[in-house]
C-alpha cells in the first residue's frame, strides 16, 4: 500500500510478543483431554480455565474484577515457555520452580513496552501470591481444573503418578479461600474418584 | 466428606457446560502453529485472541469494555464443537455456515442454567453481528490472528489453498472498522507476504 507508515516501535513489540508466545501450545501438561489420549498443552488449558472464570465467577469468595481475573489466566503459565510445565505433585520440581519462572518471566514480558512489561509482571506475581480476591478466585480455578480433568479421565495424572487422596486434598486446599462452593465440589469429586477406584485412599 | 451436600443443579449443569466444550481443543483449523507443522485448535486460537485483546486493547476504534471482549473471544467458536471450523474463503462452506452455527449454539448454551444460557447466546450473536464496539474489536482481532500465523508460517493456509492477496484484503477489510492502526499492520503484513512469495497477488 503505497505511502503506509511502518508500525511504530511499540506495535512492533506487542507484535513479537504475540507471536513469540505462540510457543506456548507447544508446553504439554500432565492433564489429559476428556475425550482424547493427548495431553493437554497449557494454551488450551488457559482458554479453559479463562471461561471457567467467566461461568463460575457468582462462586467467588469476595467481589472480582473479571477482567483482572481472565487477564491472569490468559497469562498465568507464559513464563513455562521457558520454564516448562512443573507437575503439582512433583515435589522436587516445585522446589526451583520460583527461580526459573520468574528467569523466564523477566524474558517474555520483557519483549513487551515497558509499561506492558511491568503490569504483566505485577499481574503474573499478584495471581502467584494469592492475597487479593482476584488472584485467589483465579488460583482456586487453576485448581479445580485439573482435578476435573483428571476426575473425567479416569484418574489421569493422579493414577499414572501414583499421587494418593490425601495429596490431592493438601495441594488443591487452597481452593477453599477463593471459591468455598468450588472446594466442596471438588471435595466431593475427590471422595467419589477413591470410591471410583480412579485415585488411591 | 460426611455431610457434604450434593452439588445445586445449578452447579451441576454449570460443570457439565465446562465439561462438554473440553471438546473445542479438538476442532482443528486451517492455520497451523509457528514453530510446528500441527495445526492449530480451536481452544488454542481463542486463547490467543483473548490475549491479543488484553495486550493491543489500545488500538480499538471506540472505548470497549474489555471483560465483554474477553468473554466474546473465550465462546466465539463453541458452535464448532457441532458446526466445525470453516475456512474463511470456504465460500461453499460459508453458504450455510449460520445455520449449522444456530444449531449448535442452541444446544452447546442450553446446557448452561437459562440465565447464562441467554447471556452467552446474546453475546456470541453480538460477536456475529459485529455491531456493537465491543464486537468489531473482537472480530478485528479474530481476522488479524490468522493473517499473523499464515504470515509466520510461510504464506500458510494461503499458500494450501491458493487463496489470492485480493480475497485475503477482501475477507479481512472489516478489521479497519474495529481497530484501524491494526489493518493498517495487516494490509503491510499482506503485502510483505506478497513481496516474500508467501501470498500470489
Amino acid at each position: 500500500m503505497a505511502g503506509m507508515n511502518p508500525p511504530s516501535r511499540r506495535l512492533a513489540q506487542q507484535i513479537d510478543f504475540i507471536v513469540a508466545v505462540d510457543r506456548l501450545k507447544q508446553v504439554f501438561r500432565q492433564t489429559r483431554l476428556i475425550d482424547d489420549q493427548r495431553r493437554e498443552n497449557d494454551a488450551e488449558h488457559s482458554w479453559h480455565l479463562a471461561l471457567m472464570a467467566v461461568v463460575l465467577q457468582e462462586y467467588a469468595t469476595d467481589e472480582i474484577d473479571i477482567s483482572r481475573v481472565l487477564a491472569m489466566h490468559l497469562i498465568h503459565d507464559l513464563v513455562e515457555i521457558d520454564a516448562g510445565d512443573t507437575f503439582a505433585y512433583d515435589d522436587a520440581g516445585q522446589a526451583d520452580r520460583e527461580e526459573r519462572e520468574r528467569a523466564a518471566a523477566e524474558r517474555i514480558f520483557g519483549l513487551l513496552p515497558a509499561d506492558q512489561r511491568a503490569s504483566m509482571l505485577a499481574l503474573w506475581e499478584e495471581f502467584e501470591a494469592r492475597e487479593t480476591a482476584d488472584a485467589r478466585y483465579a488460583a482456586a480455578l487453576d485448581r479445580l481444573h485439573p482435578v476435573l480433568l483428571n476426575y473425567h479421565t479416569d484418574g489421569g495424572a493422579w493414577r499414572r503418578h501414583g499421587v494418593r487422596q490425601a495429596r490431592v486434598v493438601a495441594v488443591n486446599r487452597h481452593m477453599e479461600e477463593g471459591a468455598p462452593e468450588l472446594w466442596e465440589f471438588a471435595r466431593r469429586l475427590i471422595d467419589d474418584a477413591v470410591a471410583e477406584g480412579k485415585l488411591k485412599s
